[in-house]
């Protein structure tokens, strides 16, 4: 396990300080506002996630447009002009503009994530995972962070380097992405302060503790994914799904208003950009559209679970080919320049395979055909006049027009071989991009794969019963569509929720719930969802759900680390400099007295007491609270919570202690927590493992009978065990 | 609180024989068995629950059936015959005919509850509540289970009754008996036995604890939820709304396959009782119909603030004078043939309050004007021929259906006056019924109430903004239920699921949260939700989702109960007869030895060693495993888990021992667990109960600083501190 990542710490320091705010005439004013500042927080992560995430649809709309619009229309014209009705011909001058285009976009896309936030490539849910379960990846939601000037915050910034990557024509989605900002949001929002402007505005000032920034990253998330696919419940169940062990009702409740904030601004902000305002019903971002043949019948069934099956073993084979994809690319691709040459290699690859299809696949189709199709005319390509190439309207439409369109086209406007040819190459183009430096989601490419081979069900399915009328293929697609993402994120009631509300349909939820649970089903019997395989392949310590199995025989002993670096209640300063300096323990127990033992050469550590953090040392070394002067009444009393970030970064050298200070004695029982988590040394790792999973705990003493202390177990030593 | 309620045991008693069986080389497929019995028992789980449900649902139909097509369908012709065209004259005595069916399905309904199985009446939600917070309350899922033979099950008959009750016209919902019934199906099923049949399947024993049986209830009232509203995902947030604390992955898709089976089972059976069977996209049992209008614009969402203010208060003055009635009802109305008679009276007053408001108010309509009005012929009443009475329309069809028609009928199919009185009426009658001897739920007649006031905002606001063409009132009817609704029950994130599922559409997702969320906030702050109200009226010590305010200074010392009866590890067998038979404690501590005290009146307990269960006491007991046959090796390995229902009810006395058998000395060491949860004396409340909450623990014990045993605390010392 990597030492790169600390464990968040969810736990109240219910130090002296602490306790004696309740005293405070003012505390119970001080609850309340504290309680209404959190919804107003709330409020304000929906709002700005919804703008970030309005912002960058309206990005992609745009880069599409000039692509679409100008460039292709331009040129095609030209060409028709020079050739008389054909423009098959000079087709291939067409293609390299179209792939200088993509590629120019990749750049920026990428430059921003290599150069300005590395932290923003790939779709950022494996870190909210993460973040979520309790660790704190380096620069994935702390430092940097805003308020009301997003623009000005560079993780943001490399964020809407999405809307170049999608715009781009990677097989990319934008969702993702827009999820991972929301978090970022969350965390920015109820800091109340951003770094990269210099600005503190002061406010949220009781919100500046991993354990109520997580749940603003959560809230975030929420939002996130409810901007992203219109679907709030769907983004509550994520949150919940992705990272709780813990399920409070008024969290639940106030990510809720987040998330649905965020819909309704982004439905606002849409409904105005499309010239509709006022009009709130507007349907997401990610609108799959609505079916009109909802039946469906007891004799279909066995064809959903052979849907789900499929699209397990495809996600199981996508997962396994990405994670060692991203072995070799750790391995030989890690140069900075390497990296941006990839991201070239792949815009180019990705748009020159399409031409190709297109030259190849010869499906076109006359135009009226399909009614849903949209542009038909731009993708005339090599047909003939009056026709389009239904290849060319899958590749070159937004990823999520053609996920409408094979969701909702007759039966008859794809034809086989298209199908088979698109999904191949959708699916190994989308396994090659998840992964490069560009900000890039992958629900939409995997939902566009899976409906393309889905689809081909409904014709075969039409074919084998002739006699079954009104078969619609875009329901087997919808199944498709959902057993692949569902294969590959082996997410599962979030997911159900999520494509529920983003195709604005219920009835269909039975089937889809169905194709997932198996979808799950047969891809765990393979390998685990591409995230966790990521957060695997990063060495993060992440606590799963359960225990590891055939663990009872492990005791604490077995797991426990001996060498404690521990603390007396009054300590001379240069010992806790010293500790500091020398070592990284992000908190140290205290014990009533530690002696030099006979028998063994660790210390004989006296009973426990209590628990101070490193940060609350820093503080107190700080602020010189040394005993002869008595200070602990100057204290602030918010420092029994001292966990702002800013303490993190300063060394202990810049304090500027004197010998004079150093030789002075720290009473440290006013600010130790004075009643920390311990286990016996015959505890199990089950018991222990459910109490870090249960209460968030980021810490757990092993004392011995007498409950003098033996030994300190972290996150990462009980995420050692698997 | 009352001392009738038991704590359930989640924790596992790690004891040296669940150690050991871990080395067993079978352990591995032992594990696996488990798991995927879990399965087969979530499947099952869904399946009886869908059939409990279809039953009652069938039920229902034909009591209003029978109530329709023959009783006054008959009636009335004959009126019609002798009256020549004009009905008025003879409608008394129809409705003499109608109280006095009524009144018979309420007495079945009435005597079922009373004499068979008193749990069943009510909507069986706050018990639902109480068990997955970790109290059993007698008689809720514990005995009397069922496995194949519904039938045979006194409490799932008397669930039927509520086929009865609504049949009998009263203001009462069939769902929240329904999720009881899907609780009380996964209690059943999860054991695999049935003590009315005295049938034991001999199937699923390693679900015989608490902790395996809490998971099966959740499941079981999701499915409930799922087959009352066709709501699946709705009902997995019930489950998890109301009980966890825990959230898990694996658990949660168990819940959802249980909630899917139902809804798929249930719409296979209605299909099929419909005549379409085979099709699948039946809609559930609450179906209240597709909204055709479904765009919604900025300047409506003051108007959804607003309704959800009048639902917040309007239902904080349901719970609170529901809550007095509830406290009259408890003194003065507890004799059997007291509750029944009140029962026949809420019927009779029903009934002839329908016929009064009938006659009074006069809303007669032409026949067609609305064309979602069903038998409409029948609901003539005292209006002409050809015209049919709006009100009647109201009170005599279905609950169901009404809603149906106060959704989506026209504009002007209902008077105002008509609205205001029905809302009015509904609102009293359903305050009285509900906690009345019937199996009767609050969500329909809610709704309904809440659909009539909704209305009326329709009307207005197409009255007030005549310009503004295609205002659709069943939007804010939709509004209004959700908000009367929601500020009864107070539930919020399932109560959106649910509603948006019932009513398949998603559209309208966001005016119902936002209109939930008002009235939630408003409702709040007059008093707290009709469920908690009654679980508070019953002293349940329940926990609720955070500490209680102002209590840091609050200590263990303070909140743990000092005179322990605490065992040694060797004891003598005459002294743990005697502890069993003095205490009524659930388990007890080992210290490692218990010395008088010179100072105290409390003994002096050495160093906290173990913990045991009552439960365990009696098998070893049972089991004669005493020191000097060396027996421990002859126990069967289950025994680890021995919290089977059986032993609670046995006694002492009924074990036969010897004198020579009390002289025997009790080995606990093997058989206690070796490490239960302890805090030190100066733990605070807020750290005691989110280990409670986080844990679910049933006990914790105060340990001084020598890690001597100082107290014990319960879920009841915890919940006294509100
Ligand atoms: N006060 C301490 N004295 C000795 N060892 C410690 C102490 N605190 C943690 N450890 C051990 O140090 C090892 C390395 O962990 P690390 O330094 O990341 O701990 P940490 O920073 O305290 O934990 P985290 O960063 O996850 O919060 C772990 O095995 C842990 O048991
Ligand atoms: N072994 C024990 N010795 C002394 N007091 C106990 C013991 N166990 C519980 N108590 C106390 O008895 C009081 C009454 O609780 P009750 O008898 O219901 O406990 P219980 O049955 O152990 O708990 P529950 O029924 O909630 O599981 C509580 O205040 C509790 O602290
Ligand atoms: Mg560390
Ligand atoms: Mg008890």
């Amino acid at each position: 396990l990597s030492a790169r990542y600390e464990s968040l710490n969810y736990e109240v320091s219910e130090n002296k300080l602490y306790r004696e705010a309740e005293y405070k005439t003012s505390h119970q004013i001080t609850l309340w506002r504290i309680s209404r500042n959190r919804w107003i927080a709330c409020f304000f992560i929906g709002v700005i996630t919804a703008l970030v995430a309005a912002l960058i649809d309206i990005g992609v709309h745009y880069s599409k447009d000039i692509k679409f619009n100008w460039i292709l229309k331009y040129l095609i014209s030209k060409c028709d002009e020079e050739q008389r009705g054909t423009t098959s011909g000079c087709m291939w001058t067409v293609m390299i503009a179209w792939i200088a285009y993509n590629c120019i976009l990749v750049t920026i896309a990428s430059c921003l994530v290599i150069f300005v936030a590395p932290i923003a490539g790939g779709s950022g849910i494996p870190q909210i995972k993460c973040y979520l379960n309790g660790i704190a990846i380096p620069e994935v939601v702390r430092p940097q962070q805003i308020f009301f000037y997003v623009t000005s915050n560079k993780k943001i910034i490399a964020e809407f380097g999405v809307a170049c990557s999608v715009g781009g024509g990677l097989a990319a989605g934008k969702e993702g992405p827009m999820i991972h900002s929301g978090a970022v949001v969350g965390a920015g929002v109820s800091q109340g302060k951003s770094y990269s402007l210099g600005i503190d505005f002061g406010i949220f000032k009781e919100f500046r503790n991993d354990r109520e920034r997580r749940d603003f990253v959560s809230a975030g998330a929420a939002a996130g994914v409810a901007a992203a696919f219109g679907a709030p419940i769907g983004g509550v169940l994520f949150s919940l799904e992705e990272g709780a062990s813990f399920w409070n009702q008024n969290l639940t409740w106030r990510m809720f208003l987040s998330s649905m904030i965020s819909s309704f601004t982004v439905n606002c902000i849409l409904g105005w950009f499309n010239g509709r305002s006022g009009w709130l019903s507007w349907n997401g971002l990610a609108n799959f559209g609505v079916f009109e043949n909802k039946d469906y019948n007891v004799w279909e069934i066995p064809i959903f679970l052979l849907i789900g099956i499929i699209g397990g073993v495809l996600g199981a084979l996508f997962n396994y080919l990405n994670t060692r994809l991203t072995e070799f690319r750790k391995t030989y691709v890690n140069s900075k320049f390497g990296r941006l040459f990839e991201c070239l290699l792949v815009a180019a690859v990705s748009a020159f395979l399409a031409f190709l299809t297109i030259f190849a696949v010869d499906d076109c189709q006359p135009i009226g055909r399909n009614p849903t199709a949209t542009s038909t005319q731009i993708n005339q390509m090599w047909c003939r006049k009056g026709e389009y190439s239904a290849v060319a309207s899958l590749f070159f439409q937004n990823p999520e027009e053609s996920v409408k369109s094979l969701f909702h086209s007759p039966i008859n406007s794809f034809g086989v071989p298209t199908l088979i040819i698109f999904a191949i190459e959708y699916f190994l183009l989308t396994l090659w991009t998840f992964g490069i430096a560009v900000p890039s989601g992958v629900f939409i490419p995997a939902i566009l794969t899976g409906a393309a081979w889905g689809r081909l069900f409904g014709i075969y399915v039409e074919r084998l019963f002739p006699s079954v009328t009104g078969i619609d293929p875009g329901k087997y697609a919808l199944a498709g569509a959902a057993a692949q993402l569902g294969g590959v994120v082996r997410m599962t009631i979030s997911l159900t929720a999520i494509i529920m509300e983003a195709t604005k349909d219920i009835t269909f939820g039975l089937p889809i719930m169905l194709v997932l649970m198996i979808t799950k089903w047969v891809g765990d019997m393979f390998n685990e969802g591409l995230y966790d395989s990521h957060i695997d392949l990063a060495e993060v310590p992440i606590l799963g759900w359960n225990p590891p199995k055939m663990s009872r025989n492990i005791l604490a002993d077995k797991v426990m680390r001996r060498d404690v670096v521990a603390l007396e209640r009054r300590e001379r300063v240069s010992r806790i400099v010293e500790i500091l300096k020398t070592t990284l323990h992000h908190g140290f127990p205290v014990v009533d007295r530690i002696e030099e033992s006979v028998t063994q050469t660790l210390p004989d550590y006296g009973r426990l007491k209590g628990y101070i953090l490193r940060t609350q040392l820093f503080k107190l070394l700080e602020n010189r609270v040394f005993d002869e002067e008595h200070a602990s009444e100057s204290i602030p009393i918010d420092f029994s919570e001292c966990q702002d970030d800013d303490d993190q970064n300063s060394q202990i050298d810049q304090l500027g202690l004197s010998s004079y200070d150093e030789s002075c004695w720290l009473n440290i029982e006013p600010f130790m927590h004075p009643h920390p988590h311990r286990v016996p040394l015959n505890t199990s790792l089950p018991f222990i493992f459910r109490l870090f999973r249960g209460l968030g705990l980021r810490y757990l003493f092993v004392v011995n009978d007498d409950n003098k202390l033996r030994g300190v177990i972290t996150r990462k030593d009980v995420a050692r065990f698997r």
